[in-house]
């Protein structure tokens, strides 16, 4: 059986001004690669309406899960959690099992649960809520996407909440040998240990370091045996 | 007159996976950002031939400019020219002109133009070659749509090859003040001066660092005087 697929959305300008490097993509790729969910796809959009809509629709339609980074604090560029319920035709509103998570917290923080504030509180219709352990506010889920923070991290932590609620696949496996040899001399051999297993990935990651030329090979697969076999080949062609 | 957009195409399983973290994104969003070239969407797709295409399609007709990243070296995951190709319905071979740089790089070097290293003389019909002055191995350029090596060193080359032929626009000018104040206590002053300056984007960015509360508001926009009025008016009510 094939693996559930997943896209992720990041949201943010900041990241396309070149402002700020996320990091999200890269934990989220690593974490749903442990439990065998292959992410296929990745979304980055500015905070505008109809881009981040547009988003959520095509992509829940064409994966299994959906995550999403960005955009769900208390100020006026925090749009994401409306953008999702338009998206789903759902309505939105401050919710009481959310209010209460805040209020409980800035209580506890002897802070005000203030107006934009209780902007976090606002939860589409129908959806469930993810912990923040981090700083209260929660993200939510709805339909196959889930609405996490931006913060590195509280999406982190938001991601290690709805990972054991997922079903996930085979983990890949994946094994790698460095070869002294430009992609050019690499390239042909591979190309028929590529066709011999065409249930595996066999990727060639060229790198150049102190003048020395040279390729990271990497062979992934779900079945460990089937790696194994690959790599044995590949050693025996480069005499590794 | 507004800017010119532009969208990028990073094509690898590798990032996907959560092998590699992507540093081709961040660079060319800070390049675009300089010369008033607005950066709208990122995608990342796998290397699969039908995600190829269709996002050069989706993307070529809805920015002025669409960057890619990723797929044109020797090795049989290399699709990315193919793919191209197909999305603007041209032919594809090997090109004198490409054959000729490659021919020539390879006799400097004592190395053998194989088979395997003439894949990277295969260029669309039509296409433009962009000048890689790394590896000799060149990008190109066909309709609005610039392929480019996903190798960091080169990627750079090429866009530092690429960037001086496009036309920008005003670039982004930014100013930002750190507040030590948790949004929730921001967001609606912050969300009043949004209101009072539309032509500007102004983001709030909640950072939290050993148990201290604050976020980073960063003002942007095309007109100095703009940014440095609104920046007046921030420092003033936060008493900064």
């Amino acid at each position: 059986m094939p693996n559930p697929t997943a896209a992720m959305i990041v949201i943010g300008d900041e990241i396309l001004s070149g402002r700020t490097r996320d990091s999200n993509m890269h934990y989220l790729a690593q974490e749903l690669t442990k439990v065998g969910i292959d992410l296929q796809e990745v979304r980055v959009v500015s905070d505008d309406a109809a881009a981040i809509e547009g988003a959520v629709r095509a992509l829940s339609a064409a994966y299994t899960h959906v995550f999403t980074s960005g955009g769900i604090g208390p100020t006026h560029d925090d749009i994401t959690a409306d953008c999702v319920a338009r998206a789903f035709g759902r309505s939105i509103d401050v919710r009481d099992d959310a209010r209460a998570i805040l209020q409980a917290h800035y209580d506890r923080m002897g802070t005000e649960l203030n107006a934009a504030r209780l902007r976090m509180a606002r939860i589409p219709e129908g959806a469930g809520l993810i912990e923040n352990p981090v700083s209260a506010a929660p993200g939510f889920t709805i339909e196959n996407v889930y609405v996490m923070a931006g913060v590195p991290a509280v999406f982190e932590a938001m991601v290690a909440s709805v990972l054991p609620t997922l079903v996930g696949g085979r983990p890949l496996m994946s094994q790698s040998l460095r070869i002294f040899r430009g992609e050019g001399d690499i390239a042909g051999p591979l190309g028929e240990l590529a066709a011999d297993f065409p249930d595996l990935s066999i990727g060639s990651y060229p790198f150049q370091k102190d003048g020395v030329y040279g390729a990271q090979i990497v062979i992934r697969g779900q079945d460990g045996a089937q790696v194994d076999a690959a790599m044995t080949r590949l050693s025996e062609i480069f005499g590794a």
